[in-house]
């Protein structure tokens, strides 16, 4: 997930990655060989190119802070979670290790990515490296849900696999429908904030109630985020959003608005401007924008994100939580999903 | 393992094989999405490039049928240990796709390898699926010691990535020594099959020393494989080994044979020769041949596979296991070892 550098962080985050810290490197250093822990130390910024230390402790730690949050809401105290929260964020990590290197993207969190500092073998080593640890360090923790909690951390894993070869395997195709788009966004993006959310009480022994209450919480705020960050790729304030106005239009990306839009009727001009295999002029860019926008799109993907975040909501205040506990998930939620439309 | 087309399986694993085609295809419906499960069925010579069936059951299946043998060293039936089994051959085939994308290979098993038919992103992706899907069945496996097994399994794993590092390092350097190199073969080739003889046993909640000692057995062995295949890779017959005259050689690979050599005095013109940018050529690889074998790299590794031969029997024979199950390591051993040097 991206976010705009400008705003703050909220509290819970802040005090989340103030304990995630350390315990996240101790979990590299008793997981990863000194090889792969190099690698990983790049990635996650705590050392440049030549392992020297940064003295940074990384990244906003969405996941793992919603993680520790989920042991809190099973009554649990914060350090019980620990392990749940390290395990979601190395396997985080590893996507994302392995999705630079598919997407042959060179730059992340304004570094270099490290398949361009260390050559694709050794960062293909390294996410793998970073899913055995994230198995490793779950399984191990000295709680009574730990091999439940493990057999969800894989399913999760397993499901976002499967949406990111879905994404890869809708760039070939040009008859997806918004279901098929949404049961990929909810794979891909979905599977493992709904485990982060979950995955603390699971670890902690909660009934499974509150296990499903709050990993629908979090597969919900997923989507809602995703589809929101789909609206922010087309009409997003370049400004804010760090991207060039019509990003994901210029690439034909399918994003959600745009699969909206292509499988309504009458939009013969939007399907044969997305097929053509010339780039696409700043003038033709405008012309799909608002293509989209006629065939219902935005409003299309503004609703189904609304609806995303009211079902979230509920499966929240079902859940029977504490309130401050609850309260931090929404603030959370709030910061990952609440940007400018 | 690569071993010559014209020779025989020994009875046990065609034996295993019959058993575990069927577990491992449902193992691979179980817990990989479709997209995933199609390129599965590719890699294990169970569909060809289309999806379409082949008939063909895959390959010897020498890990599995050790994992079969461990269940029953336990005193265990063998479809007890049919999870262990799965698991280290889903894992050995996670391994072997990323490994086919790291080395740039474009054929195995005499077929095109995966990253070549369905592209790099989605042959990362399945890799990573297998990884997932290994994990998974041995977690949920019905079994007393399935949650330990899946730690020793991710150990393995983790020292298997970790010798693929090291080797993918050494070709940077020329100051490797053979302590090294055999601490790389054992992580890269020991740790897992000595994992695959252990893990059945494991599975069905054996004691700590006949684990210890069945893992032992197959480090040894994995080592002992290496070694004979890295002599092969130098001295071996082109007829039988399927590969060119001083293979290995002609790309510099710091085999065994070689840094054993190249860590002996007086060594200068080797080093020099080992050391030149500029393709060697016949004769080249002829002089080099002839000095690693006078400086005893030849030596050195037959004496350290025969040590590590010897080393395995005697595990195997203080583990005090069934003597019909012994006689099948053995068989199995001496297929996987034993090749005219």
């Amino acid at each position: 997930m991206t976010t705009t550098p400008t705003r703050s962080l909220p509290a819970a985050l802040e005090t989340g990655r103030a304990i995630l810290g350390p315990s996240l490197r101790d979990a590299v250093r008793a997981h990863l060989g000194p090889e792969m822990a190099r690698i990983a130390d790049y990635h996650f910024g705590w050392a440049d190119a030549a392992g020297r230390p940064t003295g940074s402790w990384g990244g906003k730690m969405v996941r793992p802070t919603l993680a520790l949050l989920s042991a809190r809401a099973a009554g649990a105290a914060v350090a019980d979670g620990l392990p749940a929260a390290v395990a979601v964020e190395l396997v985080h990590d590893f996507s994302l290790l392995h999705d630079d290197i598919m997407d042959g993207d060179e730059t992340r969190r304004g570094r270099a990515t490290a398949w361009t500092v260390f050559g694709v073998p050794s960062a293909v080593l390294a996410g793998d490296a970073l899913l055995t640890a994230a198995t490793s360090a779950l399984l191990t923790a000295p709680a009574a849900g730990a091999r439940s909690a493990t057999v969800s951390l894989m399913t999760a894993t397993r499901r976002m696999i499967d949406g990111q070869a879905a994404d890869v395997g809708f760039e070939r195709r040009d008859d997806v429908t918004p279901a098929e788009c949404l049961r990929m966004a909810g794979d891909k993006t979905g599977a493992l904030l709904g485990c982060a959310c979950s995955l603390g009480a699971e670890l902690v022994g909660a009934g499974r109630t509150l296990v499903a209450g709050l990993g629908a919480f979090g597969e919900h705020i997923g989507l809602a985020f995703q589809l929101v960050d789909d609206l922010l790729g087309i009409w997003g304030d370049p400004a804010s959003t760090g991207k060039q106005v019509g990003a994901d239009l210029r690439v034909r990306k399918k994003s959600l608005p745009v699969v909206a839009a292509l499988d309504a009727p009458g939009t013969d001009e939007l399907r044969s401007l997305y097929r053509r295999p010339e780039p696409l002029t700043e003038r033709d860019v405008r012309r799909v924008t608002d293509l989209v926008e006629r065939a219902g799109g935005r409003d299309w993907a503004r609703d189904e994100a609304a609806r995303r975040l009211a079902a979230a909501e509920e499966c929240l205040a079902a859940a029977g939580i504490p309130d401050d506990v609850c309260g931090e998930f929404l603030e959370i939620a709030g910061f990952v999903v609440g940007r400018r439309l």
